[in-house]
């Protein structure tokens, strides 16, 4: 299948600034033949004119049509075929049968908002009538419902090529929104990009989208970043990758003349409590499910159990030597490009050299070059207490245990974590009356608290909340992954005394939509 | 009564930095007797280190104590009788009248709280059930609900020395949302300030509320601001001012180790859209109903009309002649303080020299000192094109109106607005089918779109949005009146997997409170 090296600027194409790069396949450390044309200033401007010149048309389409486009785009990732999950392999070492699951995940996802813009609840259409005799004053007939942001820049992500990249989760709720999407591809995986992005032209064609709706844009380096989302045109921004990535885009963007938010997933360590009522029971099969949460996907998913509590004891020492005999077995894998094995070793070398920091297991086959080597650590309650290197996100299959001396020290390290996409904890029944705190201190820092699991494997769900406290995130208020992930992209607006014509048909008297909306405070499919 | 001039930290008092401040009557420029102490950095963290230790058990108390707690301050308020209303006009200059539907606005909104947070529809109660038998993998069951973010720091306004200050809209939605609240009163009205204080601090202990769920400073610069906004435990900002101070805490937040966010309602020039048909039915009744709006409360509503766009021709002719007719009667009157005062001065001459601004008209009586002038002045839709110091709010009882060559000049300075609370359209019903793009335009720009109507009076209903996009707030996805205003404060967590006893009863299969839920995406009270 032909690959498009060219910035997609709406449906035209540019060759940018002329200077090209290619893309690095992991796992051989050669390049790629095609060589993708880096984005100019010029390109990144006129994506956002473009998207720009769209919103207003694509804000006030009907929901149905946005739905089908968002299907469209579903159908034509699939029809790619094989040739999307080979290429994607090719860039970022995943296995096929991952990719396959991804790619599941992706067009689930789009599916899913399809659905539930149709479903209308998502606007929150909130309707007060007006009472001409009240007094002292009249009351105005007032209705309010949620509208879209406006362009929205979505940087793809490394570990999730296309789960999080260009037709991701970002991308199918800043559409279904209605706001116009300009992405920044990853530079590990442009070719996967160039294939997605052209499912979704194609899609954006068929279902008469306006022009501009979508762009895609190159750089390997920060300019087009940087030039997105300072354009005074943008109006939010979604990214999942490091917290320096992430935090950088965030400054960007809150120094600008008229701040704008950015939605920014970053590190988190995934703090994991293992209390010793459980693992008495099951340690064996509990370190058998984080030998292999720990090195799921080459420890690359932003729910990577990296930090294990427990307090020391006969059960402990259990678990530890069951998860040390199993890490050990565990094979390297192919990380997703050069620069996260390097940080990886880099990373995990950074946290065995802290003091007081021991090297509990690792695999015990030496890597191949951009393989991570699967290992687990060990440290005191006092030691994480008292460096914050410990606090640390080493991002590939790595994790820290921490033996606490008794449950007190134990609770003291919780109430010193960061904020984090997830926080686990694994007990017994009987245990979880006397750690009542210990889950409410736990909640306090997470966006997810997990039972007697492990955090990786995020379900894509209503009820999920994919998010937490900086530096998990950028904006806690909000969740990356389900259908409430599209509250991000809207605002709400009132209307006050209009005329019905003039009315969104959300809020037409009649309902037309006949969706579920709130009408002097009660729920109701009715006209009014 | 007497006023408690001491900084109350929690449920204690503190001279802070020993230093002290008066009250200044703005109609007569002398002080008022009493002596308010200046906040130390010691009091901010001191007052932010009780607050997070109340944190918790604010957070988990059942939704009808905090309830009664928001109940028995708006009844604390109300003992306070006249001499709350007596010190507030004694300290803004705003007549007793004016202050006594203030106090009523603010006690409403506090009852309306409590209201809201018991109907339980607040914390968006979402279950996934399990699916153990799925393939290729088995569903967890995931279960989220919002959950308060953290101590919130809320900023006295000067324009509402009660519905936003201390117990106004930001600190009633906060503490509804179960966020313990940090005030710095506003400098401008330390007494009444106090007495507010007072009030909840008495219903705090009638209603058994944990040590530090409320304190007040004092402070009349901006270093216990600036201590307040970055100290590591506050996790939000309620501010209602200028949008130089909006913004200046707005950076603070941004630049934090972990960015919090800020809600500041801040400056509008709340454009209004006079289209000819309208005017030449009424123009004599629109100009009255402007002139009033203008110089309503001495134009220190944030929903002040600052802009009037319309066509030149005889019925903006006969609408200016009105509207200036009008204004020359109205009185000028005392503004809130010296700063305010001096600023509309500055501020109006400011606009008034500009190349192509022309004085239309302005009060006959020449004002007192410390009183706002009202006036009205116009200029041309190519200077307000061409010119962004047309586009400044002039806060106070000032109007600026353009006069445009045609319908498309119009559309084109609606085009050039910055972000706004609010837009209004005055026209007629067959002017609309013709307005469709100028009512989609305007609504991109506002919060809240009125339809022959006046911006003053703010609704405090569920359908009230009152914010848009910047500089109008630093934050557009959110309301700062009305329900949904408790969403600032609020933040979802997930529960995967989780034992019912230790889910919140929000959570909970048995459905103890009997909220609407939303289960496996319909919504329902039925138990699980």
């Amino acid at each position: 299948m032909k690959i498009e090296t060219r910035n997609c600027i709406g449906q035209g194409f540019s060759t940018g600034t002329g200077k090209t790069f290619q893309a690095v396949n992991p796992a051989t450390n050669e390049f790629l033949s095609e060589k993708f044309y880096v984005a100019s200033a010029t390109d990144a401007d006129a994506a956002l004119q473009k998207a720009d010149e769209s919103y207003a048309t694509f804000a006030a389409l009907d929901w149905d049509k946005r739905a089908l486009f968002l299907e469209e785009i579903a159908h034509q990732m699939e029809a790619l075929g094989d040739d999307l999950l080979e290429r994607a392999s090719l860039e970022t070492g995943l296995p096929i049968g991952r990719l396959a699951g991804e790619r599941g995940r992706t067009t689930g996802q789009l599916r899913m908002f399809a659905d539930y813009i149709r479903q209308g609840r998502w606007v929150e259409a909130t309707i007060e009538t007006a009472q001409p005799a009240r007094t002292p004053l009249p009351k105005p007939d007032l209705r309010k419902m949620m509208q879209p942001l406006g362009p929205v820049i979505v940087f793809g992500s490394s570990n999730f090529p296309l789960a999080y990249s260009v037709a991701g989760g970002d991308t199918a709720a800043a559409l279904a929104a209605g706001c116009p999407v300009v992405v920044k591809a990853h530079p590990a995986h442009p070719g996967t990009s160039a294939l997605v992005a052209m499912a979704i032209l194609k899609a954006a064609q068929l279902t008469h989208m306006p022009e501009g709706v979508f762009s895609l844009l190159y750089c390997n380096g920060f300019t087009i970043g940087e030039a997105l989302v300072t354009h005074p045109k943008a109006a939010a921004v979604g990214f999942t990758g490091s917290l320096n990535g992430g935090r950088a885009l965030f400054n960007l963007a809150a120094q600008r003349p008229n701040p704008i938010p950015v939605f920014a997933e970053m590190g988190s360590t995934n703090p994991v409590v293992l209390l010793p009522g459980a693992l008495s029971e099951n340690a064996k099969t509990i370190a058998a499910q984080y030998a292999d949460s720990i090195t799921l996907g080459v420890g690359q998913f932003c729910t990577n159990p990296g930090l294990l509590l427990g307090i020391k004891g006969p059960e402990l020492t259990q678990f530890k030597e069951a998860l040390a005999a199993l890490l050990s077995a565990k094979l390297p894998e192919t990380m997703l490009h050069k620069g996260i094995s390097q940080a990886f070793n880099t990373k995990s070398s950074d946290m065995l050299a802290q003091p007081e920091v021991a090297l509990l297991a690792q695999s015990d086959t030496h890597p191949a070059t951009g393989a991570g080597r699967p290992m687990v650590a060990t440290a005191s309650g006092t030691a994480f207490k008292a460096n914050p290197a410990l606090h640390q996100e080493v991002f590939g299959p790595f994790s820290l245990l921490i033996e606490c001396d008794d449950l007190e020290e134990l609770k003291t390290c919780v109430s010193t974590l960061q904020g984090q996409l997830t926080g686990t904890l694994i007990g017994t029944d009987t245990e979880w009356e006397a750690s009542k705190s210990l889950v409410q201190a736990l909640t306090q820092k997470v966006g997810r608290v997990i039972f007697n699991g492990v955090p990786t494997g995020v379900e894509v769900c209503a009820a999920m909340q994919h998010g937490g406290p900086y530096p998990a995130t950028t904006d806690a208020r909000f969740t990356a992954v389900g259908v409430d992930a599209i509250k991000r992209f809207l605002r709400p607006v009132a209307f006050q005394n209009t005329p019905d014509a003039l009315l969104p048909k959300a809020l037409q008297n009649a309902n037309p939509l006949q969706i579920s909306r709130r009408i002097n405070g009660a729920y109701t499919h009715n006209a009014l």
